[in-house]
This record gives C-alpha cells, structure tokens and sequence, in this order.
C-alpha cells in the first residue's frame, strides 16, 4: 500500500480555506453547507489550491458536519464560529435514537464530488471523516469547547450511552468512508481533533474502542489510512493502536519524537506549527527545515502542518513551503517502504 | 523551604471563581477590575471558598492583567470572554515604549491585600503573576486567541523586539511576585497558562530566558515557586530548567509521567481534569484516586486540579474532593522533604 516516492509528499489541511482570495469569492454570499452539497462549488473549491501550487494531494472541500447532518441532526455552520447544533444530544433518549449514516441515500453528493474530482485530478484524492470524540463534542456541547466539559460529564455519568454514541458515530463514519473510497478515494483521513483534551485513560477506555473499530472495518481497503488530532503527545501510542497506517501529529511534539512513540512502521504527517506561516519566509524556512531533519533518512513522512492552514496565511508562503520540500527532499527521501 | 506535612495538601486553582454562588453575588453589578483594585472587596473574594472547605491554601483573588494595565496598558475584562486589548501591542515602538511595573507605586491595592489576607488567614496565601509568554499573547493578539498566531509571527519576524517584551513582563512580574512576598504572601505562582502552544524549540529559545531570569531573581526568597501552564506536556523538561521548586501540570500527561520529566527533586501540583467535576462523584473520586495512587509514596504533591476551576462544577463535588485527599492520604502521605 506505501509506495516508493523519490520526494517527501506535501499537502496542507484545509488547503483550500479562506487564507485563498479565490476561496473567499467562491464563498461569497453561500452557506459552506449548500458548497458541501453541491458537488460542481465542492469540486471547484477542491481544486483551487492545485492550480497555485504542485501540492502531492488533494482533499476533498467537505465540514466533518456534513455527514452528522445527513444523519438527521440538525445544524448549521456560522462563519468564524464553527458547528452549532441548536438542540444538543445531553441524554439518553437521544443517543439511543441516532441512526447509522446510510452513504448512498444520505449524501449522495459527496459521493458524486468524489467521482467528479477523480476524473479532473492528477495528484491522489484524499476523502475524509471527522473522529467519534470530535463529533461527539459537537453533538454534546452545541458548538466549539474549549473544556468539552459536558461531553467529559456524559462520558463518565453514563458509560454505556457514551459508548453507544461512539460506535453508531464510528460505524457511520467507517461506512462513510468506505463509500468515499469505492467513489475513488485513494486515502482517507479520521480528524479526530479535539481527541487531545482527553487524559490517556479516557481515551483508552472511552474513544479507543470505537476507533479500532473504526479503522479495523476499514483495514482490507487498499488505501492509506491516516488518523490525526491536535495535542495528541500523549495519545500518540494509544492512537497507533487505533489502526491507521499514518499518524498526523501537531507541532507540539517533535516529530522524530513522535514517530518514536507510534513506531517506525507506521507514517508521520506533519508538523510545521501554522501559526509560523505567518511570520517572514525566512523563519517558515527554519523551521520547515528542521521538520525535514527529523525525518531524514525514514521512509514514511508526509510534510503538511500541524492543524489547518490559519486563514491569515499568505497563500505564497504555503506555495514557497511546497517548492521548498520538494526541493529539498528530491532524490533523498526515504522512499515508503513496504508495510509488512 | 519544603516542609513535612502529614497529608497531602490541596487547594484549586480559580477556587474563588463563578462557580460559587456567593461568589457571583459578590460580583454582581461589578467589573472585576474594581473588585482586583478594591483591597476588601478581594479579600472577601478570597476567602469564599474558604468558608466552605478546608483546602490547605489561599490564593490572592486577582487577575493576571491587573500589573498589566497598572504598567500604563489600556484594557478591560469582559465578562464570558476574558482580557480585551482595544490597540494591541503589534510593532517594535510599542515595545520598546513599555516600562517596567513598580509595584509601590503601581499596585500598592494587591499588596494592601495581601497584607489584610495575612490578617484573616489561617492557611498559607499564594500570589501570582502571568507567565510572560501568556501576558504577551493577551498584548498582540488583543484578546483571548486559540492559535496564538499574531504573538507568534512577532516572535520570528522580530526576535529582539519579542526578546524585549519577553523581558519587560518577566521582570515586572518578578517584581510583582517580590512585592507580593514581601507583604505575606508564603508562596506564589507563575500561570504561563498558554506557553503550551509553543513547541519545545520555540518555547527554550523564545520563552525560557526570560522565565529563568524571573525564576532566578526570586530564588532568594524563601517561599515555593510554582510553575504551571496548560498543555505542556512536551515542555515540562525545560519549565523545570526554569527554576520553579514546583511544577503545575494539567491533567493530560499522567502525574508519575510528568514527574519523571521535571525530576523527583521538584515538587509537582495537580492534576484532576476540571471538566471531570462536573460528572457524577463516583467519577470523579475515581479520576482523583488514580492522580493519588500515582503519587502516593512521593514527597512533594500538591492536589489540585489540571486548570482553573470550570464555572458549571458544582461546589459540593469540589467539598468532597477536599475530604477526599486529606482522608486518602492522612498519614501516608510522603513529607515535602526539604530540598537539596
């Protein structure tokens, strides 16, 4: 499944974001949920960062939201604030109500973006899913969280709903991605951003098993599989277990320290700190540097940032930062090796 | 400096905090700012939390801006939101512009209140100040920021002028922390709650000069020096290199962990996740005697929580919490041994 690359493959998450003036006009005036679900605007945004710069992929323009609401939960995405789920899942009742995601029936429309971008594409199309915590706050708190406090609450006052949200949230999202494979994926992303609030014990117990499952049901399609969050350090062998073939880490923890705790035969993605991309090019170069030292000589890196591009990012830093990977890596980079 | 105890001692951080019914009361109708700046009005704000459980220690009721505005910076503190800078610190004149904080003068309210505190007290008070990293992305970002990344495109584009704020906040805050000591305050704390967005190169080159000088200037004080910031995980090594005889960690490296990577000669606090008091007691007295169990045998653990206390947990879990950790650990508890 890893294939030989004679450079470090590079692309960014959200690459095709408001940090692109072209993005911004696209976006004027439209819901991004009526963009999502149109597939002619999602294949058009998904392509916008590729005709600026020589990126190693694309990924599919979608909100992990799409799939949820498809899911019969209402919600909405407002600008500069995110998901808001007006009637929040607090209980009981309403997890045991939520039914598995149906791909073919519910958003057929991502589907058909899939099938679309493949035919216009020459790099790999990456689909995506968002992770069973990360959806789960959403649901649970209405909106972003900086503590995910009521999500915590539920998790530990009643297990067995808890548990039950995670696996209906992780079959969906295992059949969702499955659906964007068969469409022509050639990868697939589990964001589970949010993932890193959680002490490694809660995340053992209370995500884990769904994840595993998650990738588990996943693992005889022949695509890389790339699982991520943000603060993760102390996850990152817990979330090795989870199944991915790659592991996305943020910029908080070196990546030659990361890849110590997911293991050498698993792949790193990642991690120049984006925030940094709005500083001069000089110090982006710095620093995109010494993320290529610590990757020298293995096989397995993929160069993106470590979360998604900051809108305030000048998109000729992130073509130079293309430019400079390849560069840089041209001849020398460990080739992907084989998986066992 | 390090005194035996004969139970492992507690307090929480933001214990007088809205949470507290009696605390909201008192707040009612008030701008924080007047309650920091009105010595009996902080005083009862103290105390609060107090009159409702034993915890072993005071923390001076304030805010981490209060020296901040008093260093001539305009500011306020909305309600829900948190600091507001209305002309943000972005270029190299504002910088070189600021004077370092001459408490006396500047401050003579906190330190008029940590003189009637001693009064009143029948438990240790701890002062504090803001880390200088965290204070600064208060004065560049304008506000409250998730990526930091104005704070941190100042750092790399201009290393001596982010060198000099660095500076400037970490003396003025040592200065403070001394002023503070001087007038009774027994311990005090350094909350660099948000250096947890710097990855480990940036936070050594960027961050630690500066913390070390303050730590290093207040090392003749005989009183302990604590340490904390949200999210470090990757940088606990380096905070302890910069001179605190305690380190606070958040809930997210597990306690044993987290002491291995700061040393067994410095103490550690914490590290309860917040949002887990809002879960049903069981929970939380389970979570609360893993983070014993995983000192037990150690001198040197102060139980606290891993961040402030959250404004939705109710007062009688954090009551309980209390009784808890004296019970536990009445007599096992390993003596804060004295230092080397």
């Amino acid at each position: 499944m890893r294939q030989s690359v004679d450079r470090t493959p590079v692309w960014f998450m959200r690459q095709a974001g408001r940090y692109l003036p072209e993005y911004r006009a696209l976006r004027e005036g439209r819901d991004i949920l009526e963009l999502c679900r149109t597939p002619e605007l999602a294949v058009e945004a998904t392509m916008l960062p590729l005709r600026r710069m020589p990126v190693d992929a694309a990924i599919l323009f979608s909100d992990i939201m799409v799939p949820v609401a498809a899911m019969g939960i209402d919600l909405r995405i407002d600008p500069g604030i995110g998901p808001v789920v007006p009637d929040p899942i607090r209980g009981n009742d309403e997890v045991w109500r939520l039914r598995t995601l149906d791909p073919q029936a519910e958003v057929p429309f991502v589907l058909e973006t899939v099938r679309l971008l493949r035919k216009e594409l020459s790099v790999p199309l990456i689909g995506f899913a968002g992770g069973p915590f990360t959806l789960a706050s959403y649901l649970v708190e209405g909106g972003p969280s900086r503590n995910h406090e009521r999500t915590k609450a539920l998790m530990h006052a009643d297990p067995e709903t808890w548990s039950h949200l995670m696996f209906v949230l992780g079959t969906s999202m295992a059949a969702y991605l499955r659906a964007q494979v068969e469409a022509g994926a050639q990868a697939v992303q589990v964001f589970d951003s949010w993932a890193g609030a959680l002490d490694p014990d809660d995340y053992l117990h209370f995500v884990l098993p769904a994840t595993r499952e998650l990738f588990g049901s996943l693992a005889d399609l022949d695509v890389p599989l790339i699982h991520f969050g943000v603060g993760t350090g102390e996850l990152l062998p817990l979330m090795r277990d989870a199944g991915a073939t790659v592991v996305g880490v943020d910029w908080r923890v070196p990546l030659h320290e990361a890849w110590e705790r997911v293991g050498y035969d698993v792949a790193v993605q990642g991690n120049l700190d984006p925030a940094v991309c709005l500083a001069p090019w000089e110090a982006v170069e710095k620093k995109a540097l010494t993320v290529l030292r610590r990757a020298a000589g293995r096989p397995g890196h993929v160069f993106n940032l470590g979360h998604g591009v900051l809108p305030g990012t000048p998109p000729e830093i992130l073509e130079r930062l293309v430019d400079l990977v390849h560069e840089r890596t041209e001849g020398s980079a460990g080739a992907w090796e084989e998986g066992p």
